[in-house]
């Protein structure tokens, strides 16, 4: 039987796929923080090279990736599709279960894939440092591994929780070279301004976007790097797929409103129109540090709004549950934000079997839980707490969105 | 340019090479640790299972890999052959190189080559349990990995001074749903022994091999599975290739003795003929867990006695700074033990650029190293210690090798 279907070099694609042209409807506009108009290409000149902002505004269908990403792309591209059995066996479905793992890349997930796309563009147009923020690490070793390859000073502003909680992904980014710092910090107003109200932050994912954009809009030879929400960054994934699970700890696309706020905390950078829980939502603690963010990218949560992409939300204990089945089964170590796609296929792989069909269920594994196993220490302690967001929380949340004037 | 070679499942090997038939001579026996006198196949009955017993004393050039094993393989074989175009570059060398990268397995290294073997002619033949030994962790991850896809429960010994370092790959190994002790433990002859003669006692790969053949030897659904030194694994690992850089600080092959000795501290296991530091030498701690141990595979020291194969030394921090060269360069994180292949390279790449030829470099990345980030740590920090052995305590372990009676 064959286990895994692997293409060769030559078939790395040469285009990405922008999906913007095929939305149901245009995009809403990004709203500069202060005026709360929409924004043009030279209001993201402070933080993003021109070829970056072209990309985010295209209407084109099909984007040409350079030759020398997909020379890098080759250290770990094609990533593998695979036939999960053991797993089929072990959920006792009729289901076929095939899951693309992205865990193959240096840094160890999907985020290299517009990382180096990202550092190619800088380097191109002259930039010597990028700056960025990170939740669980895997963004932050993709950008540090990706400004290793093109020679760019990289710093990472790093939510304080998962600084604690992974020593090993800091050092992990310097031995790439990078700098990191646990967020908030001293170094940026916005640090200084969170750390003032609360010496104690965790941090957020917002928290640490405002630090880096106001360390690369202070910087004349500095730029930001994002490794989400923002149309480029899916863009340059399309070369590997999509997926869209959530933690009930921090649930947007479930119980978040579609609606316009800020993309960080503080509100530096861009308002644009997502699922939010509001920009200045601190997600409790839990180990999945990647989804720890009040909103979602726009395209996908207009996808949500037309019921295209139907979303869910899951706990803790049940998404590492299923991370241990799958290792048990297929051996490779989950991290937790990929287990909640692994909670989900053990949803629809019920659902086949009380239907009694074969449906195909494909899934991303987005990357492996390498730096994650104090957390796979308290899910066995029975330490993990399942956090479930009180709709108190959400309603305090969304009192605070930006009020936007109405837009001819 | 093409980056790496990458074969189809179905090139996967349908057998292992045995390089017992093509030696310069016949094996050195096995000696009973007690009598000292040749063993049989029978004497290892208590620790092996017949498959295994058969394939360690085997005369047969080739020997089939069978289909549930090929199987398995197929989750991350076949390893990519990479062309290091960027570190050639940092090298400045005219070398062309190469490497094979066994990382990609679940566990992180080739060791899986043979654990999935081991374990599947244990549950063959009926065994419940395994037990083992463990230094870095990498060889019981690989057991874990194989023993939860057959079924069988895995008892890991793991070298206190590395159950210490390394607090992940024992979480690791628990995800899989192995049981793991640091050793020296309580739970032993062996164990109980060393501790009483020094209770803070680091451990040894050599005493925690006491520890495991002891536990499988007292109980009868037990057998015993290693991951280097003897033919059996050896023999698997031909499904990849072969390696022999060492650290400076246990430099078995360039500064023991070749001789009969013990293969475990305590004197437990069979007396092999190899290069060997003496079976009670406890090597001091340095961060490659996985090449503390006194002695090596005797169909390796037999090349090395026969000038087949010539081994080299190297410090701890001429390796991790190649390790760092490296991950800057192609991205990949290796594991400490790796890097001592990654020393031999740069200095064959010099020597290349000395004598200004093409030389082509080929070399096994053997593991990453995401589970060693605090020797990381340790290197940028300037904290770890260049370690090289005295001659006296060459001396003093040499003194104490067994009194091999003459053979026929």
């Amino acid at each position: 039987m064959t286990k895994k279907i692997l293409l060769d070099e030559n078939d790395i694609p040469e285009r990405w796929y922008n999906i913007l042209p095929d939305m149901p409807a245009p995009p809403a506009p990004y709203l500069h923080p202060v005026t709360l108009q929409p924004m043009g290409p030279a209001d993201l000149a402070p933080l993003f090279p021109q070829a970056i902002i072209a990309q985010e505004v295209s209407a084109e269908p099909w984007i040409e990736i350079p030759d020398q990403v997909r020379e890098i792309y080759k250290i770990w591209r094609p990533t593998p599709v695979y036939r999960a059995d053991r797993l089929e066996k072990a959920l006792d479905t009729p289901a076929h279960i095939y899951f693309k793992y992205e865990g193959v890349s240096p840094a160890g997930s999907h985020k290299p894939n517009t990382a180096v796309a990202q550092a190619y563009y800088n380097a191109q147009e002259g930039v010597k440092r990028l700056t960025t923020e990170t939740g669980a690490g895997q963004w932050g070793s993709a950008l540090a591994f990706a400004g290793a390859l093109f020679g760019l000073e990289v710093t990472v502003y790093m939510v304080k929780v998962s600084y604690e909680q992974k020593p090993y992904r800091r050092a992990m980014m310097e031995t790439w070279g990078a700098t990191v710092f646990a967020s908030p910090t001293n170094l940026t107003n916005a640090g200084r301004g969170i750390l003032k109200e609360d010496p104690d932050s965790p941090g957020s994912l917002g928290i640490a976007i405002s630090e880096a954009v106001e360390d690369a809009a202070t910087h004349d030879d500095a730029k930001y790097s994002l490794g989400s929400v923002v149309n480029h960054v899916l863009l340059h994934q399309t070369v590997m797929g999509l997926d869209a699970a959530e933690p009930a700890a921090c649930p947007t696309l479930t119980r978040g409103v579609y609606a316009y706020d800020f993309g960080d905390a503080v509100g530096m950078g861009p308002v644009v129109k997502m699922f939010t829980l509001g920009h200045s939502f601190i997600p409790d603690r839990i180990h999945s540090g990647g989804l720890r963010y009040h909103g979602d990218a726009p395209s996908l949560c207009m996808l949500v709004d037309h019921k295209i992409v139907e979303p869910r939300a899951y706990k803790q204990n049940e998404c590492f549950a299923e991370a241990v089945r799958f290792a048990r089964c297929e051996g490779f170590l989950p991290a937790p934000e990929s287990a909640h796609a692994l909670r989900a296929v053990a949803q629809e792989a019920a659902a086949a079997r009380e239907a009694g069909d074969k449906r195909v269920i494909l899934f991303g594994l987005s990357g492996h839980g390498h730096f994650d196993m104090s957390a796979y220490d308290a899910y066995f302690a029975g330490k993990l707490e399942d956090i479930e967001l009180s709709q108190s929380r959400i309603d305090a949340a969304i009192e605070e969105l930006p009020r936007v004037p109405a837009m001819s």
